[in-house]
């Protein structure tokens, strides 16, 4: 048995970034940049003001000044004439500052009769206008290979004039689920059959990971089955089987897989729950042989299939995110397998967030799994923690 | 100018989970439960192993007792006889315990010869069982309507036996950019014009928040090109308009929605970014006009459009959630509009949560918010804070 970080490990080493493509910036969200994003202009284009008002020179706005307003630019319509002493122009958010004037009279600070008005308050210099290049500057990188496209920087990369997008290529994930009892949901059920879950879940932990599942007819336990079944995938980026990979005297994956190459790098973890899991090749196409248990299935995927996807597309691979918090009831010392303990997290009044573990974590309780909002790591030979001692978390799912 | 929270709940009391619709369950991932959930059949459906191991009779199978193996259970083929005492049945996890056995031995404690094999370690009734219906019974509800679907929840409808899913419809959100100086990205660009950023941004955070955006084409600053462009929103279930909204004279949006018989809400809230918010409806259709600066469009998003989204998919429409971090640097004490400090986030080797605004919150930084991990939430004339203290802050992205 092997540890979860160096299980871990040499899952990763196996993989590297998908190639790129290009991509409208309309379905670059969530995307990953394969290259920069440079700057193809200089925002704000010129200087441009902060607020709707009025374009003066600061020397000749002093309270008390009289002013007289010669035109207007709103934006997208610059003024092109001159500001001299004793003008302003009217002027709203974002528009270009008029040349000759240096700042901006808020409107609030005005009221204009018959074309001029009385300044209310001083104003200084560059007072309420953005200056050129505020915000970035033609050539100037704003967004780094590797990082996710969210939102923000979609907007961000849209206010940089990039219509598309260098983006690394989604995963393509195949999704074998083996098993004599296994049925899809809905379909006829055997007698002492389980309905196939891990394939639907795993797909939907492809997806909002960023990669692109694909749902493999589930393969009866035959070497036959399952070597038919691997031929399917081998044009995908990753091969993600359960089932089919304990210990027992019908562990037929490894068999069927060898028929295409495969080459078995480990098959056994020291954690919980999760122990049989097989990681191997088939060529270049990485193989990660999922445990049957729904449970254990998603504890390893977690682990496991989410910091891959993250590598195959270009974002860092480091392990999951870990937070400290507390735990909410005593924990047992723990043995020589790694645990991941299904828990609720809630930040208490005092701002310390707080993970309590529930009572039951046995591995066939997927309905507990479903309500669970972070795992609790708990190292081999951890020491026994008493309620509010620290722990580490990695959280799993939104609050809803 | 109305308070944030009046903002929120005027905008919300005009909005419902929108109709439910069926879809399957590989298209449900993310997607808000509309029905509760309930069990179609009782999982595990007997009492079936834990473990890769032997059924037994307890009574029998106490340590260095010799058993008989009589038989084998692979899981989906149940043992179709009855265990006496003195024999055992060969079992893999998920394999059904079969009659007469109440108890499972671990293969680890066993070495079978010839058929026979001796007890290394006394076994109790109920060990390594999983009882029928450990994790959910036929009829029982498992799953609440309001839930969103994630993907270990999918697992688990999946595990009930449910192909199909009726679940809220994602809200149809119509994007209208409005403005003269406004260009499409990577289109000629006219002299003081700005590149369209908000319209990709908010596609971007519709999607990710689970609604469907349409952009709709970029309407010039006059009522007939803004009244036009409604027109084809009206299908839609949300309307979301940005520029145009603020003070200046040329705030046609609200004329030319007028044209559809607009009814005004508000259109100022005391925030900062962001003051100039219009709400209101044209018939059954709400219209949020979100500021035409970015920065003060994202925050505006995040405060009202996601609650939103939320009540239009079925889930809880509470504020955003926030957490209790502390601030990473001295804040001034706010004046009377609600401040919204874009900030990074980290936790410190103590556990805390570290929030620290960047030294410049202008609105127009857009590259800035791009990189912003939260939002530092300061309510009208809040005191001064020092480094240290407690804030309230709103998770704004990933980590990457």
């Amino acid at each position: 048995m092997i540890s979860v970080e160096e299980a871990r490990a040499r899952i990763l080493t196996k993989l590297g970034p998908l190639p790129a493509e290009i991509v409208p910036l309309s379905e670059a969200g969530q995307r990953v940049l394969a290259v920069p994003v440079v700057a193809r202009l200089t925002q704000p284009p010129a200087d441009v003001s902060a607020m709707d008002g009025y374009a003066v020179r600061a020397a000749s706005a002093q309270q008390g000044a009289v002013l007289r307003v010669i035109g207007e630019a709103p934006a997208g319509h610059p003024f092109a004439g001159h500001v001299e002493p004793g003008e302003a122009v009217r002027l709203f958010t974002g528009s270009v500052l008029p040349a000759g004037a240096d700042a901006v009279l808020m409107q609030e600070n005005v009221s204009v009769q018959g074309g001029t008005f009385i300044v209310g308050e001083s104003v200084s210099p560059t007072s309420h206008v953005r200056p050129r290049g505020q915000d970035f500057s033609e050539g100037g990188t704003i967004l780094q290979a590797g990082q996710r496209l969210t939102a923000f920087r979609i907007g961000l990369a849209a206010a940089a004039n990039h219509p598309w997008l260098s983006v690394h290529r989604r995963p393509r994930v195949a999704i074998l689920a083996t098993g004599d009892e296994i049925a899809l949901p809905g379909e006829p059920l055997p007698p002492g059959g389980i309905v196939s879950s891990n394939s639907h879940m795993l797909a939907a932990m492809v997806s909002a990971a960023g990669g692109m599942p694909t749902i493999l007819p589930v393969a009866r336990d035959t070497e036959d089955a399952i070597a038919d079944a691997a031929q399917q995938a081998l044009g995908a980026d990753l091969l993600l089987s359960t089932g089919g990979a304990s210990v027992g005297d019908y562990d037929l994956v490894q068999a069927g897989l060898a028929r295409h190459g495969f080459v078995l790098d480990f098959w056994k973890i020291a954690m919980r729950p999760g122990k049989p899991m097989i990681f191997g090749c088939i060529g270049a196409l990485p193989v990660l042989g999922l445990p049957g248990n729904p449970v254990s299935a998603a504890v390893c995927a977690v682990l496991f299939l989410l910091p891959a996807l993250r590598r195959l597309q270009g974002l860092p691979a480091d392990p999951p995110t870990t937070l400290r918090a507390l735990a909410g009831a005593a924990l047992r010392a723990n043995d020589h397998r790694a645990d991941h303990l299904r828990a609720t997290l809630r930040q208490d009044g005092a701002g310390h967030l707080l993970a309590t573990p529930f009572p039951r974590q046995d591995s066939g309780m997927l309905s507990l799994l479903a309500q669970a909002q972070c795992l609790v790591l708990r190292a081999p030979h951890a020491p026994a923690v008493e309620a509010g001692e620290p722990v580490e978390v990695i959280l799993m799912t939104a609050d809803d």
